[in-house]
């Protein structure tokens, strides 16, 4: 099939790189594709870009997302004309953090406490009801920890407001979170289910630096409870493709944190971790085909290659090393590129991946 | 780096799909480069073309090949002008049946018997020191069971040298193999080898049908064996990136059937059943990188989709099949894409491998 995606970074280049061998070609929407490094058709343009999802509508059979904060409306606009998996309706519960928290609720899903935050009377009033230290956050298009502010003290308010009060907020309460989790979930066009395993996630400064999968010290009951979890939210949006729920893990219970109606960075073990990865799944799920095994391989662990790139020839010479580079120029703070160790003994991961942790610095 | 490579059949393609995690780009040089769907930059022309050559050196930082029959002088009229890997020695000693034949004797690896045949006397005098069956060959240009004769009475003399008899040929004795199985090694340009574990090939009519690997019931002698053949081979050569070698297990024995200078067939299962696949090796060793592990991931079985396309939906729905469609149009006796079954349990992968052969007919 002819597979349009909305936006072209590194993900859309892992969609590509998996749905090749199931004889699928791809055509990217996006102003800058650079991490395609020429795999697939381009067309050069924002995906909100009304002619140039005109024109894509016109040369693909399903379209699917690489990003979320692509406008529902422009979502929309394609789905009259070809099918666009997950739904649209997914996009629009993921875009906005209040609308999801309230999602969550309605399904009966944990969440944190939280408020939404129109004004500055409405920040102080949270500040009471949630109790100190809180997070403030943008309603709408944030990532990676960006349009966000911590909140401890009183006088960390009137900062943060000034900072983000420009545009819609939601206050969040703060989890005391034993660690934080995530379940990548994938659901067929049949409704067929499938779930990997819940994989470990650690995070600076927002954003994901490792993951290990399957995360270690897991029972039953938890990846059990994951699982209904993330059933509950793929049957209430109809929904198609892979998806990512990041979660808090509290005692023996779970948190949903928020979720990604697309493939994931904490899915990125699956490459060489799991029989089917993410991206397969994904491809196949909006495809039609039936969905691949999630069984894992093994154990992995997954390192975020962010600003500078490390010596190469060093981290291909660790056993069970492989490397995934995005065609992307190097630039503090942004994902250039992952790592993941596979290994049969969660002994031999350890040590391989502190060897490659000490290479990243 | 920019990765030349002189063909653009399915084995370019997946050498494609493996090097892009490692941040290179390619440049085919092909006259129908079909198979690549688009994947990567394309000089369409033969590879014999000499301004397609010229060009192709301009922009790349090294060349490899992905089909044997390139001619040797336009490989070294490239390799005056960028690095050329394996050298265009290794691709001259296995162009032509007869020397290659010499040059395994040479190094003190058993091959059939064989004999020289330039005219019509030579076949007779053949027919009477080699001993009935034997099969005459091409000298060159040979694959897939191409250009070849059995000959096993005097009565079929005459029509395979009226069939073959317009080239220079080679006749080879019958060798009363126990199976076939082959080598994949590989040599980076630091000149460290890795080998995977021997490969059990099925051929009908001269084609590669399934390849089980781990080869079952093997032994740590034959395995040694493998590897001492293949060492003796890419270090005469100087040889860099991943050589195949057929064999046949006589007994307790190995004798050398041919070579290929480039991925092979017989590797496709280290995709998904080893941690490093032999695409990834290849790209590895020419870019002058560190080997990855050649260890495999369980056990796994190749067959080959010949021909017509099977129902991929139910191929899709057996655990642990993986498709491999290369783009190509359906053709009777063409290799149009392949399936690897992989699983921890050979019981497991005996009983999916009888369902994806059921399906292929």
């Amino acid at each position: 099939m002819n597979i349009g995606v909305l936006g072209g970074g590194q993900l859309g280049r892992m969609l590509a790189l998996a749905g090749y061998p199931l004889g699928h070609e791809f055509v990217f929407v996006d102003a800058a594709p650079e991490a395609l490094s020429g795999l697939g058709s381009h067309i050069i343009a924002a995906p909100d870009d009304d002619a140039a999802l005109t024109e894509l509508a016109g040369r693909v059979d399903l379209v699917t997302y690489e990003f979320e904060n692509v406008p529902v409306a422009s979502a929309r606009a394609v789905a009259a004309r070809v099918p666009v998996y997950p739904s649209p309706a997914a996009l629009e519960a993921s875009q906005d953090r209040l609308a999801e928290k309230r999602f969550f609720q309605s399904l009966g899903i944990p969440t944190a406490p939280f408020a939404a935050i129109g004004d500055r009377p409405a920040l102080e009033q949270a500040s009471r009801t949630l109790g100190m230290p809180f997070i403030l956050k943008t309603r709408r298009f944030g990532y990676d920890g960006k349009g966000q502010a911590v909140i401890r003290t009183v006088g960390d308010i009137t900062p943060a407001w000034d900072r983000l009060g420009d545009v819609a907020c939601i206050a969040e309460g703060f989890v005391r979170f034993a660690r934080e989790l995530s379940v990548l979930a994938v659901r067929g066009r049949d409704r067929a289910l499938a779930f990997y395993p819940l994989v470990e996630n650690l995070h600076a400064d927002g954003v994901l630096r490792r993951s290990l999968a399957p995360a270690p010290a897991m029972s039953p009951e938890l990846q059990q409870a994951a699982e209904t979890i993330a059933t509950r939210v793929l049957e209430a949006l109809d929904y198609v493709g892979v998806l990512a729920i990041e979660l808090f893990q509290v005692d023996g219970t779970l948190v949903a944190n928020e979720m990604a109606p697309r493939v994931h960075n904490s899915g990125h073990w699956t490459i060489e971790g799991a029989e089917t990865s993410q991206f397969e799944n994904h491809v196949r799920a909006i495809t039609g085909a039936p969905l691949g095994s999630t069984a894992p391989v093994g154990v992995s662990a997954m390192l975020n290659l962010i600003g500078d790139l490390p010596d190469i020839a060093a981290v291909l010479a660790v056993k069970g090393a492989h490397l995934h580079l995005y065609g992307k120029q190097s630039r503090p703070g942004r994902k250039v590129g992952h790592v993941t160790i596979r290994s049969d003994d969660p002994a031999a991961l350890a040590r391989r991946t502190k060897r490659i942790e000490a290479l990243l610095g």
